[in-house]
């Protein structure tokens, strides 16, 4: 599943009738921004775990919906530049509560 | 599902059985051109939604249809260049109609 | 779907049955080499429509058929270097014949 | 299937339902942080096998799981450097045992 | 489908049931390594056929299967240089014997 942020909600008027009312948000995927469809109700700014092929469908509510990327939960703490320095090989610090490691 | 601009119609006359007489769009998807099998009558300039993976199939009509990519739907208001600064790092605007977020 | 340009087909001796008899055919995807079924009968030097996920398999002529990439049709006329002006963000002439777009 | 190094565990408490109790961990794919579902018990600082697609929601236990990306199991050994190495096109040592080649 | 490298075979002592004993190789995607289900008893230095999305499940044998990339067939002759020149935008030479075309 992805780390994404929320940026915020798209609107589509014309779209097909499968998609029914089910709210669309943009969300930030690393630097491209995609569309998800919302199952959790999250807001712009929040970082949420999108997930993609076809687990999407079933996530967004049944197994013929046609979402390939659905947001699926919301994290409860995301430090985003803690993660990029573990990305860049420092040392991780698993027992220090998310969202300080590596900040001091 | 990504956010991608209706660039021309693809003409293919030989081309298998099962593609039907549906639509076919080249779409941008940042840099790269794609195909899109067209669900919902795009023209060259809309911004547009695809979905792709399995849920390509269904979104164009049947669970059999051989698509990996489909245009689901118009997206309303789509600034590409606020969408880059959002994606820079710049301080996101949700409250503002979509279009003018970042452009003063 | 992508578009890719037939390079040439490809042998191998060596395969599971699944593959049956179909031809195989290299391909490029933007500098990347990749292997498809072809369902067309495509030769070396065509642009063609490639489909990935799991359409491929209904492609290539059944549900059970283990491909993740099927030739599903010929473009008639493709000329990369429009393309590549356009993905550059050249204003697109979609009203003039396809092939012509952008070179003057 | 990927090659990730296991992170940390992931805390999302307004989740799906569909997701269960099972533990989600953060793990690395080359500089991307995603988040898979730990179907074998790892541990932070683990070398682990991703499994993603449609496969992902069977690996974390039922075809319905909502995962497009599973921990499917933990590699004996594997040294990243030795890795990069060969990636970069120098000699394999197959015959050694994995976590030496290519360090002297 | 991916052209791969075989690399070496990758042990995990530590993994799902649903896996059984079937080998998994390590093979070089461009410059990643990846981890395949071994359909064709591939050995390291061989060039291989990799199939992904769903179709790696049937191909590993079937469909339920925890497969997302699958060995399913050895390149008779692969040679990755006249692949790079081809890729670059050299002229193909299709009709002569594969692992000669560039090369003079």
């Amino acid at each position: 599943m992805l780390i994404c942020k929320v940026v915020k909600p798209l609107v589509s008027t014309n779209r097909i009738a499968d998609f029914q009312h089910k709210h669309l948000q943009v969300v930030l995927d690393g630097s491209t921004q995609k569309v998800a469809v919302d199952a959790v109700g999250a807001i712009p700014g929040d970082w949420v775990i999108c997930v993609g092929s076809s687990a999407a469908r079933e996530a967004a509510g049944s197994k013929s919906y046609p979402s390939d990327l659905t947001i699926v939960g919301i994290i409860d703490h995301w430090d985003p530049d803690a993660a990029k320095e573990m990305a860049a090989g420092k040392p991780a610090n698993p027992g220090a509560p998310s969202g300080s490691g590596g900040a001091k």
